[in-house]
């Protein structure tokens, strides 16, 4: 049998009994670590499972899936993801695959930073659509988020943000010459998530959001350091320092609030006395 | 020290290693049991946990939290929630009065129905807000779902619908004369769901979805025995039989889909041949 089994967010002990029950008695067990990592390395997940454990960079999941695959009719083979196997990344591909060579397949949830977001304080109810921000440069600055957003606010709904992470990637200069050198892992912070953010509402102009929208800055979900910090768009651009080390995430807030949200999120405010009168006058009671 | 700790979506060993620790740890355990279940009974839980656990009734966690915040600043109290502790309904009330009695909280993330639907095939990305159904009785008809279901198919999204549960309720007329009796639990059941929907429909007559709109049944999402059955909202009237027991979930599906979801969710159709000829004609290729 095929297992993709949901680790959740952060430490080595958020995997389900059930899923480590399976990872214990599995002929092999892969790690997928390249859409999301846990605030732990696999040296401490292969302590804690009492076995080795085999990273799968894209490569591997996404043109070697046979291999991942292999035997998985007759053994069990454990997939491992951060978060829940069908959250922030669907992995429906291998699954199909998978379908396709008659294995069957068994998944175990877990929590995702899509549920897991819950924690500062909205409700879940009222977010709309998901988007995904990555780093710009120079030449490229892709900017759908920013339609995404606009739909989203345009019925009072909160945007949850995404920030992208670069793993085992090679520089444009090592990839033309082959070489296999990868630069240093690169997580994406609040801070340059806000930057992005209010660099595209500069160039399009259509006051999707501005330097005063409140949103709250996440680092750590679940984790036992998890640390959210709510201000204006503006402050978060230089929250960083308060919110420490990653994984960040961003929600924007819609319009569409309760007081209790108010009351709960307040206690996160880089300045609460901006929140308040923010709150007050673009936020409360504004269905 | 107060734990909120969430206990996945269906068996007692979806718990996280991280929640059983705290839970079998603690001086009190508590198990919220009126806004969704488990699929196994609190005896199944309390043998796995080695422990008794307290079952905290509406009435217990609204008007009488201290009760169960007794203490909970020098010893460790869990409060165990199905799904996550802030998914499909937050708890955010008794921790902003563990926080005013100066008393510690501390979350355990875990599955929760908003993120564990993906396990149908959809994108979790194009999912809008969420939307509740309750039971409709000859005097109380809520529709405020239909303006939801609106908003989120006028941006394309999916709409994830949750259904009405009933534990421990009075009849009227038990109310009335104070008598502490019981109706038994009821689960609405995703035919139940659909045919409130199209019972709406036909009252208002604005065409946010119809007969020959597309929806996924879910069956115990996340559970040994999960089921997902996918058709029309007509067909999903009479797919009860294929479902089996609760809990259910149901999600409308917008227009903003990909051909891997298609592939990946016509297996569930009841049937392929009405899914993929309705898929061609309403929802491929539309953004």
């Amino acid at each position: 049998m095929f297992y993709l089994v949901g680790l959740g967010l952060s430490e080595e002990t958020d995997i389900t009994v059930k899923g480590l029950e399976i990872v214990r008695k599995a002929s092999r067990v892969y790690l997928e670590a390249y859409t999301s990592i846990l605030l732990v390395d696999k040296t401490v997940l292969e302590s804690f499972y009492g076995r080795p454990v085999i990273v799968a960079d894209r490569e591997m999941v996404e043109s070697n899936s046979d291999e991942i695959l292999h035997n998985a009719a007759t053994e069990d083979v454990a997939f491992l993801v951060v978060g829940d196997p069908f959250g922030a990344t669907t992995h429906t591909d291998i699954v199909l695959r998978a379908r396709e060579l008659n294995i069957p397949v068994g998944t175990v949830p877990n929590a995702s930073i899509m549920s897991g977001i819950g924690a500062a304080g909205l409700q879940l109810y009222n977010f709309g659509q998901t988007v995904s921000m990555v780093f710009f440069t120079d030449s490229w600055r892709p900017a759908s988020f920013y339609d995404r957003i606009k739909e989203n606010r345009s019925i009072g709904l909160h945007t949850l943000v995404l920030l992208d992470i670069k793993v085992k990637e090679q520089s444009l200069e090592n990839m033309a010459r082959g070489r296999k050198i990868y630069e240093p892992p690169r997580y994406m912070s609040v801070g340059t998530c806000s930057t992005q953010m209010l660099e595209i509402e500069e160039e399009k102009g259509e006051g999707v959001y501005g330097p005063g929208s409140l949103a709250i800055g996440a680092a750590r979900v679940g984790g036992k350091t998890e640390k959210f910090v709510a201000g204006t768009l503006k402050e978060l651009c230089d929250a960083d320092d308060l919110l420490g080390p990653p994984l960040h995430s961003l929600v924007l807030l819609g319009r569409r609030t309760h007081e209790l949200e108010h009351d709960y999120v307040r206690q996160f405010a880089v300045n609460q006395e901006t929140w308040d009168r923010i709150w007050k006058a673009d936020y409360q009671g504004k269905q």
